[in-house]
Formats: C-alpha cells, sequence, structure tokens
C-alpha cells in the first residue's frame, strides 16, 4: 500500500460516481446536482468529496450518490476492533455511497457502498483494507428481480474466492435487518468489512468488480418496473415501507449514527433519506394481499441463486 | 412510597390521557383509536398500556398520546446513573407521554411527557422519582405563542421552588437539540429527570401540574392558529421540517432509541413520528424569508417570560 496505490483507488471512486450517477440521468433525463466540498481546515477530519443528487424526477423521486475522502489523526476505537494493534493510529478513508428511491412503487430502492480504510500506524508499513456491498428493498416483490441481483452479487465476488458469496450474503441479511420491527430491511444482497485477507490487489479488484456490478444488478430492474401503472395504493405503501428504511439507517446503520454522531457532513450523510416519507398506526393489510405477503414471505431471507 | 400511593399515580395518568384526548377530539372532530394492550407474559418487561392516536383528522394529522406502565427485575443502568445504589433492583415505570402532529403548518408540533419510577431494592423502601416536561415545535415563528407557552410552564413548576423553572428550561433547550445540525428542535419548553428532591408528595403534585398544563399551554395555540390560510410554500417547509423531528427522535431520543433497541412497543414508541415528512438537499431560504428566520433567529435559546 502506497500513495500512488491510494490515488489509483481515488480515482477509480470519482469515476465510478460518473458512471453511476450518468446511467440514472440516461435513463431519469433529470440532471444531477454536483456539489463538491472540502472540509474546513482545523476540523478534526480533513478532506473533501463530490456529493451529487438528483432530486424529483420522473424516474427517481431522490437518488443521492457521494464520493469521500477523509483523513483524520486517531482511528476510531469502531474502525479498529479487529485490529487492537492500529488503535489510534492516523488513517484514511475513501468511498462511495449511493442510495436510490424510485418515483415508481414497483422499482426498488437500492444502496451500494464501497470503501477502503489506510491506517498508517508511525513508522510500519500501510494497512489497507476493503468494505462495502449493496442490498435491494423491493415494495413490491418479484421473484425474478431479486435473483438477477443476487446473482450480480454472487458473480462480483465469486472471482475472489467460492467461500466469500455465502459468507458476505449472510453478513448482508444480518446487517439490513430492523430488530424493532423482526424485519429484514430488503431482499439483501452483499455485505463485508475489514476484508483484507487477499491484499490490496485483489481487495481494490474486488472493491471495482462490486462498484462496476452496481449498474449490472439494479438498471435491468429499473427499466423493467419503471413504467409499471399504479395508483394510491401502491404510492401509499411505497410511503409507508420507506419509514422503516428511515428507522433502519437512523436507529440501525452504523455508518450514519456514528457519521451525525461525530460531525460528519450532515446533508451528505442524509441522501439515505426518501423524499416523501409516511408513519401510520399499526398498519394491517389483508394477509393474502401483495402488501402483507412482502414481510410475510418475500422479505425473509433465503438463498435467491 | 407504598402500593396505594402507586396506584394513585396510576389512576391521575390514566385519567390525564383521557382528559387531553378528549379535548383534542372535542376540537378535531376525529375520533382517537384507543387500543389498550398487555406485554406477553414471559417477557423480561411486564406490563400494559393504552396507546390513543387520531390520525388524518382537520386539524391534526397525527396525534398520539400513550399511557404504559411496565415493571421489570433489574433496572437498567441508564436509568440509575446518579443512583448506584439501586443499581439492578426491581422497578417499575409508568407515564403519558405524547406528540401532537397538527395539520395546519402555522401550529405548532407539542411534545409532553410526564413519568414515575420507582425502584424496590430488596429488603429496603421503595424509592420514587419523576421525569418529563413540555417542549413546543413551531414551523413559524410566533413571539406571543412562545410566551404564552414558556408562561404555563413556569407556572406549573413555579410552586415547588423558584429555582426550577430556569434549571428546567436550561434542561430542556440542550436536551432537545440536534447536535448534528447545530440546531434546536423547537422553542423549549420545559425538561426534567431523576427528581426525587422534595419527596414522594411533592413530586406527585408537580406530575399533574406540569401534566394538567399541557393544555392550558397548547390548547390556546391551536385555537389561534388551526384556520389560518396556508398555500403550498408553507406545506412544503412543514413537511421538510418534520424531517429534523424524525432525525432528532431517532438518532438523539434516549427514550426511544432504548425502547426500539431494548424490546420496547415499536408502534407505542413511533406515536411521536409524523404522518407525513419529506427530505431535499441542502435546503436554502432567502435569508428574510420566515422560513430562514425560523432556524435563523426564533429558534435561538432565550428568556421568554
Amino acid at each position: 500500500m502506497d500513495l500512488h496505490q491510494a490515488q489509483t483507488v481515488r480515482d477509480y471512486l470519482i469515476q465510478l460516481q460518473a458512471n453511476i450517477t450518468r446511467a440514472l440521468h440516461d435513463v431519469d433525463g433529470t440532471d444531477f446536482v454536483v456539489d463538491p466540498w472540502r472540509k474546513p481546515e482545523g476540523e478534526m477530519l480533513q478532506g473533501d468529496g463530490i456529493t451529487q443528487i438528483l432530486e424529483g424526477g420522473p424516474v427517481f423521486e431522490r437518488a443521492g450518490c457521494g464520493f469521500s475522502h477523509v483523513s483524520g489523526p486517531k482511528l476510531p476505537p469502531s474502525a479498529t476492533q479487529h485490529r487492537p494493534e492500529l488503535s489510534g493510529a492516523p488513517f484514511e478513508a475513501m468511498g462511495v455511497s449511493l442510495v436510490f428511491h424510485p418515483r415508481n412503487p414497483y422499482v426498488p430502492t437500492v444502496h451500494m457502498n464501497v470503501r477502503m480504510i489506510v491506517a498508517k500506524p508511525e513508522g510500519k508499513e500501510p494497512v489497507a483494507w476493503f468494505g462495502g456491498g449493496m442490498d435491494l428493498t423491493p415494495y413490491y416483490g418479484f421473484e425474478e428481480d431479486a435473483v438477477h441481483f443476487h446473482q450480480v452479487c454472487k458473480d462480483a465476488v465469486a472471482p475472489y474466492g467460492a467461500d466469500l458469496h455465502p459468507r458476505f450474503k449472510k453478513w448482508c441479511d444480518d446487517y439490513f435487518f430492523l430488530k424493532h420491527r423482526n424485519e429484514a430491511r430488503g431482499v439483501g444482497g452483499i455485505f463485508y468489512d475489514d476484508f483484507s485477507e487477499l491484499g490490496f490487489e485483489k481487495g481494490f479488484a474486488m472493491m471495482q468488480d462490486v462498484g462496476n456490478g452496481l449498474l449490472k444488478a439494479y438498471m435491468p430492474l429499473v427499466m423493467r418496473r419503471k413504467d409499471t401503472p399504479y395508483g394510491e395504493r401502491e404510492r401509499a405503501f411505497q410511503l409507508y415501507r420507506r419509514g422503516r428504511y428511515v428507522e433502519f439507517n437512523l436507529v440501525w446503520d452504523r455508518g450514519t449514527h456514528f457519521g451525525l454522531q461525530s460531525g460528519g457532513r450532515t446533508e451528505s450523510i442524509l441522501l439515505s433519506m426518501p423524499a416523501l416519507v409516511s408513519w401510520s398506526y399499526n398498519r394491517v393489510d389483508a394477509p393474502d394481499s401483495d402488501e402483507a405477503q412482502l414481510t410475510a414471505h418475500f422479505l425473509k431471507p433465503r438463498d435467491w441463486v
């Protein structure tokens, strides 16, 4: 891990963000707001980023995609629980994170994140590790959509070891779970963290396969569902289910919580929030309705591929 | 503190909930859903409650008011940080908690909570303490509304000591603060916790003065503002500001967070969520607009009375 390699990762991430937002723009027609930012000198975390967001489009109601690259004098304890020897070392972290909330309730919401953290302990070699993944949150369940999404996830990590996909899939199911509802956030995908077991070159290659997989995994579902007719019933259900997304991200998601509590850039962290959300008391759907089947059946973890 | 006293507090709380919901019903015309619940035998916490909620009314879009009374074998550490000698003792907790989200953006949102916790250490006298308060969250600032609300808060606690109001007002300003926005949630009110310094009789009397103060503090504002004409601009701002309410409650509020993470009754805890909420990126209002003035000026803590 050297400076040149870190620059290569940064270049890749910026390019990934550009590719993904261009693809969404091509489908939606709406321009992304492109908001480059830099942390003021003197704050604990230094760094810069590019926040991109498309709001109020015909296909995407709110689609945020952020690149950020920060460095700090001391790795937070939460980042080094598996690496006590690096505790408190200077670090760099860079990544791309996105959440796309479509307008049509038949199009699922997607989340992806790829990131690299580099610890730079004094007088020692820098140590890099990777994390990320992607997961899908449908409002109405379509088996073929879930299968396709999981297949792309599997293909992305398959070259790096046969054991990775089952590990990362289970990790995803376990992580994106609303304990206070006893409910999965969606149908999962892959999630991994602290990944350094294959070294920098392979770890970075896998990051690229995951990052590049997002459009392959998601855009076919958008194209397939975006013009499905829907009415007030489906819209109301979508707004209600988006409440679950908010609950997960604000109550359980470690990244969101840590970011908000430690002085991260609030508007960039909350790119993940939907444009419009509703809550209502004790909603109960008829047991055989598509709405009831979503949580009763479709969101139960299973082997999709 | 004996069993008879605990029953008296319970009776008061149930009556308070009934009085408050009746008053809202009289203004709105919509019936509250009344949902009595009881925790299944065998769970860690035992107890019962009555959740009442009015949704979709002409005056209140979502108004939730819950009574709950739970007991458990071990006081959680968060409840005994000032009383290490009671750590792990069996306990009872009872209270009324409410959040009213009006439809008209010129009517503020209000929150109130009154609660009593009783620790029952083995072989010793039970120890009771009180907590609660109320606070106001306007979308558009009216000085006379804030002054009235704070005056009622002050009057409620004045009989119990001249020092209480300034203490409880500051506690409220400090607590209902969004650190990730550097913004107050609203114009405050009063907030207190761990209150046992005056003993049971006076503590309970103050609980009643605070509880009974809610309608005096809030209903005049509802009557004054509920028919104010408004348009899409005010509605959009209200939905946007409600996002702050969600952020505070799900990210910072200890009661909400602890409840959701420890197996509380989710739908009752989330009575506080608004019916409809929006997020948008980096909203900026013209500096002299009422919308910009809310955070730039009106929500700054000050002595209102």
